[in-house]
């Protein structure tokens, strides 16, 4: 699967993913007021609304960039209709060519790791029948609980071609509470934080799963780009993982602090924003376009980002 | 809601929850069978078979056990239909008294964190109404991306009276990848493991949500039965934290190994057991029930359970 993104961001000459992230606030008004009028102030109309918003977003983006990335909790949060609409969301994404990356965050243990993988990269077996549940191509992955955690995700990831990006240190500025920590070495060499432990185990889980031509793996670690300096660290310590930037834009990174993110062949890193494209409407220099026009501005959005990424990063 | 909790502990005299997760295995084949004579090998016809295999259980053992802990792994495998088990189980459990505990370890920053909260504790708004998405009691939360994550969990909670358990010493053999790594310490004090630091975090986590009497925190922590040295030591870091416990039965916790997780006021934590209780039919201690008798097995092995922390852990 990784050997699809790639080729679908050389396409593109774009290494964004588009956050589907549909908070309330984001979604104009006019989509509401169409959905409430046809079922009501209830979940299926808020559901609606969500669907209405991605689809939009989705049709103005799908030539210009390889992915989207649905965070599964905005869905979520309107309990079985909010999950219709996410459902729908990655199947439309799909018709349109676009990679879809689940951002669910999810990990466990053993069996319960691996129903996680299934419902969201494999397929479930009822009795003598076959089916996928939520089917996105890559997802997130937390890795609190180690290999028994992260395993399980990587077996379904070899049985279905798929792949997963798994934390390493996070866009948020509390971080550093965990992730930060300085890791007692037990071989002499000097003490390290937490996120290189971590980095050098997801690219340890990488190695035995490869892409199909071997130059990156299925197995990738989210770093976020407002940490460049442990970025460029990170990159080194996992030269064949992909890294997906999450942080861009709105949460304070820019265009040069992306270029530690991206390895010496200008892949490697596939960078998100979700509020600065899908709520590009709200802000003064996209205002012309309206609430109306929220599609159009998302796409004058990923043309900036595009291009700001081209000048400053690679 | 944590003394809600203890009033039903006190009450049952059992620190025991019963952890649904309906592994395919373990469902009983005549629900399976009555299940998809009714609507097919579709995943509508797994739903229906998880509910019935969740609801025999449920009528056996609810007026022994406080809590039943489903696992929405188990149901996210399949879809919708899973999801829709899964409420379905919440709601019945809730109808039969039980305090919920959604085993749904998920973690993600600000609004987002948010947003799991209110899908699983709290109320969404749409519009001018509120709806309860998936309305547990208590959630597993993830602990690594610090207290970005954390708080907005803990903010549902004020609002709703609910309460979580946040990731600290996870039961399985790999936990200690990363949990356990000495951090190096600021002050001059000793090193000491990740677990602990976490573990004193979320003790300064739960000060701010402590439940009606001041007695525990509605901030709760997990930590495995299957590490009882580590759990005597964060019983005493964290001496107003309920202490969720996994590993116990199935994964090789007996009812000594509890002893450290309980206060000298015989509470301070509650026991979990999935399989060696929801397929207690399939031990050889419990053949004589056979599969048809799968719920009266549970209840025998509930009865046990209960005997063995009353006697041993207490």
């Amino acid at each position: 699967m990784i050997n699809k993104l790639i080729s679908r961001i050389r396409k593109t000459g774009a290494p964004i993913v588009v956050g589907l992230d549909p908070m309330p606030a984001y979604i104009p008004e006019h989509l509401m007021k169409a959905a409430f009028a046809e079922y009501g102030e209830t979940l299926k109309g808020a559901g609606e609304a969500i669907f209405a918003y991605n689809k939009g977003i989705i049709d103005a983006v799908c030539d210009l960039v390889p992915a989207v990335k649905p965070q599964i909790a905005m869905y979520e949060q309107y309990g079985l209709e909010g999950l219709i609409a996410f459902k729908r969301t990655v199947d439309y994404a799909h018709e349109k060519g676009l990679v879809v990356i689940g951002d669910i965050k999810r990990g466990d243990i053993g069996s319960t790791s691996e129903a996680y993988a299934v419902a969201h990269l494999g397929k479930v077996t009822v009795g003598s029948k076959q089916y996928a549940g939520f089917d996105e191509d890559f997802v997130t992955v937390n890795p609190y609980l180690g290999s028994d955690g992260v395993n399980p995700f990587i077996k379904v990831c070899k049985e279905e071609n798929k792949g997963i990006f798994v934390l390493v240190k996070t866009s948020n500025p509390s971080s550093g509470e965990f992730q930060d920590r300085l890791i007692r070495s037990t071989d002499g060499s000097k003490d390290r934080p937490l996120y290189e432990i971590v980095g050098e185990q997801v690219a340890k889980w990488g190695g035995d799963c490869m892409g199909t031509d071997g130059t990156y793996s299925n197995v990738g670690a989210v770093v976020g780009a407002t940490y460049p300096e442990m970025g460029k660290i990170l990159r080194e310590l996992m030269p064949k993982t992909f890294i997906l930037v999450p942080g861009y834009g709105a949460q304070g990174g820019m265009g040069a602090d992306l270029k530690p993110f991206f390895n010496a062949d200008g892949l490697g890193a596939i960078v998100n924003s979700s509020r600065g494209i899908i709520a590009a409407y709200k802000q003064e220099k996209y205002a012309n376009y309206g609430s109306e026009g929220f599609a159009d501005a998302a796409r004058a959005a990923v043309t900036d980002m595009r291009d700001d990424i081209r000048e400053n990063a690679l």
